[in-house]
């Protein structure tokens, strides 16, 4: 029967989508006049952008799924039962129904605290504090649904490990990290008009083909139509985001979104259990923070904006730079713009005075160092290329080889 | 073992005050910084106050109750074998853990939308549509949990009705429209420093009371435990939220805080099975309704702000006034008025050109039309004198009287 709930889920979200379309236009003017807008910085003008869209879109989002809630359960017998009779259902299965409570109180957590970040300008603490905070419910849910801690060995390490390792309080850890890590990730490959939406556009398209060919090959049926429930809406009302966000922006998302977003996918990916295919989806992601490290934990110098530098003139996008005396580097620091340089990951310019200037350490403006200048939303196609390319790249890795590797010998 | 899990909560709810308290001095600034604030009026100086202070309570609240999640379920002897020999629990009380995620998952989906509407400044048909949209999770744990439908009649209903009567879906509407009064009820009876937390305070602590006493009588145990978990945090947030709102006001707290403490409020009364009491605590919001409903509804015209007037010479609060023509009123507005002007409850003054001025029709007014210009100070501690008074109605009501009406013959 959950044919039938996928199809009422795939209706609400239709709707969803319509929804989200009308109102965003008449929501531009209120978030302006609550002072949440922004100036995109990227194009002649700098006009004045709405900033924070996300909200509207979460909100959204979870009526969609307060309305579907009653609906996976409406097929089981015992509560249908139930509604004729009256009474409490004996055989109602509540474990399910907590997991999908559970997620959505996460996930609301998140856009509540995205958007007083937003509103707030909270600090950099914080920003890994909150999503610690709304997993919490999750990760009971999960210790009372499955407490399963248990790693699967790849063969290479069964001899020191055995089959399956029982990794206990490091498995909550694992996934209270992957809750920051996600909600983090997007945040930082961010910047351009659309490159939020397009990128989480990809993974929630990503999450949801590896959901159906789970569903395909008859593997964990009910986890995967679990995660289709929250994929669909999330896809809907992302897409009528899109219609805004893509270039030229009419509409800025916000920290509140890439929360939202990120959320979103831990959430799939932990009661779905499969938070390690999830990480290969987020591979362009994972990528953008290995490059950032250097300047995130001031290695490098970094500047409070990494955008990369409009020219008006061509309207083309450049790469921002920064500036730093190699002396003036600690040891790990050197050591790491050495082998970027080498590696010719970076571009890297020597000032008469000794004083070196490098490209900010993105995704971005890694992108424009290997093509030189390029319209905005032509650096926001290309990336988004690259996160499908690593899509598929994700889906060889977790099929063909994943059973080289996983091989029931 | 709940008397441990109480005593932990209670552990907590006070670390959650002490943290309170440092807090809310530290967050002053960046409330204002993000454009959060209001002038108090009432005031010589009409100072800047930082509003929505709210989201903060709100945020230690939900943390709290957070970590206290487990506490209640660790001394489940099912839960706490599982912890050791590890595996999925069988006979875990999900039904329990449910309620606590779902009423979490209400109250936060509930400061968010109270935030949004603090920042976005939203429109009435949201204030209604808003609650509303909250409390569907709650329903939906109803409705799995319980569906208990049924009301029983008082003794001399029992004729006509017989001694119970199941209203069915009509159930589900009155606790929907509990959760949308109670947000908005506390919204309406506020305005002059303190009296959103006072009165919220003083329900707060008659719900604790109620619940002991309910306990001594051994009445549904496990009800009143569950709602004294929420009670204990939100008694003690709302005590250090006191602390800076009270007379002369530090901080506001904005529709967040009116929304968020209505919702515990609903919350507690729709799973803890005391609806009905609960509306006995708000009497004083109930007056204050009715009271208010020939402008809330325009049979007589509703000024924007209905605070009273501040005479800065004397630092007292005056009556503010709303002026017309009785004829220009319909049929039912004239019936308010005169029925009012009759039974005293409002100020009536005609001027030469036969326009009639009274005051505003809300509770803060009233005690003005009373007692004549009174100090802010002194209006908040008689309007909270006030609900002290209805508790103990309540209480009479609920305990002798209901033994009466509801007597087991």
């Amino acid at each position: 029967m959950s044919g039938v709930a996928i199809a009422i889920n795939a209706a609400i979200s239709g709707a969803a989508y319509c929804m989200t379309v009308r109102m965003i236009p008449r929501f531009r003017e209120m978030f302006i006049k609550a002072n949440l807008f922004g100036r995109d910085l990227c194009k002649k003008d700098k006009p004045q952008v709405p900033e924070s869209f996300g909200v509207l879109i979460g909100c959204v989002f979870l009526v969609s799924l307060f309305l579907f809630i009653p609906i996976p359960f409406a097929f089981d017998e015992a509560a249908a039962t139930d509604a004729i009779t009256g009474g409490k259902p004996d055989t109602f299965p509540h474990d399910k129904f907590v997991e999908l409570i559970a997620a959505l109180l996460s996930i609301c957590c998140m856009i509540f605290l995205g958007f007083a970040d937003d509103v707030l300008d909270l600090r950099w603490r914080h920003k890994l504090l909150l999503p610690t905070i709304a997993t919490l419910p999750l990760l009971m849910v999960y210790y009372v649904n499955y407490n399963s801690t248990t790693v699967i060995m790849p063969n290479f390490a069964r001899n020191l490990f055995g089959t399956s390792l029982n990794i206990g309080a490091l498995y909550y850890v694992f996934m209270g990290m992957l809750a920051v890590f996600c909600t983090n990730a997007i945040n930082i490959l961010a910047g351009i008009n659309g490159l939020e939406v397009g990128q989480s556009l990809i993974i929630a398209g990503s999450i949801l083909v590896f959901n159906v060919i789970e569903l395909l090959l008859g593997h964990q049926v009910d986890s995967h139509i679990f995660s289709i429930y929250f994929m669909l809406p999330f896809l809907a009302t992302t897409l009528a985001l899109w219609k805004f966000n893509k270039y030229p922006s009419q509409v800025f998302v916000g920290d509140t979104y890439c929360y939202f977003a990120g959320m979103t996918f831990a959430v799939v990916g932990i009661l779905g259990h499969f938070s390690k295919t999830l990480l290969l989806f987020f591979l362009p992601q994972i990528l953008n923070f290995l490059y950032s490290t250097p300047q995130l934990f001031h290695f490098v110098p970094c500047p409070r904006h990494r955008l990369p530098k409009y020219d008006s003139k061509t309207d083309l996008l450049h790469i921002s730079t920064t500036e730093f005396r190699l002396d003036d580097l600690n040891a790990p620091g050197r050591l790491m713009v050495t082998v970027l340089r080498n590696l010719r990951l970076i571009s890297w310019h020597t000032k008469a005075d000794g004083v070196v200037r490098t490209n900010n350490f993105t995704l971005i403006n890694f992108v424009l160092v290997v093509f030189g200048p390029v319209h905005e939303r032509v650096v926001t196609q290309m990336l988004m290329g690259f996160q499908v390319l690593c899509t598929l790249i994700a889906l060889t890795i977790r099929y063909p080889l994943a059973n080289y590797f996983y091989a029931k010998t």
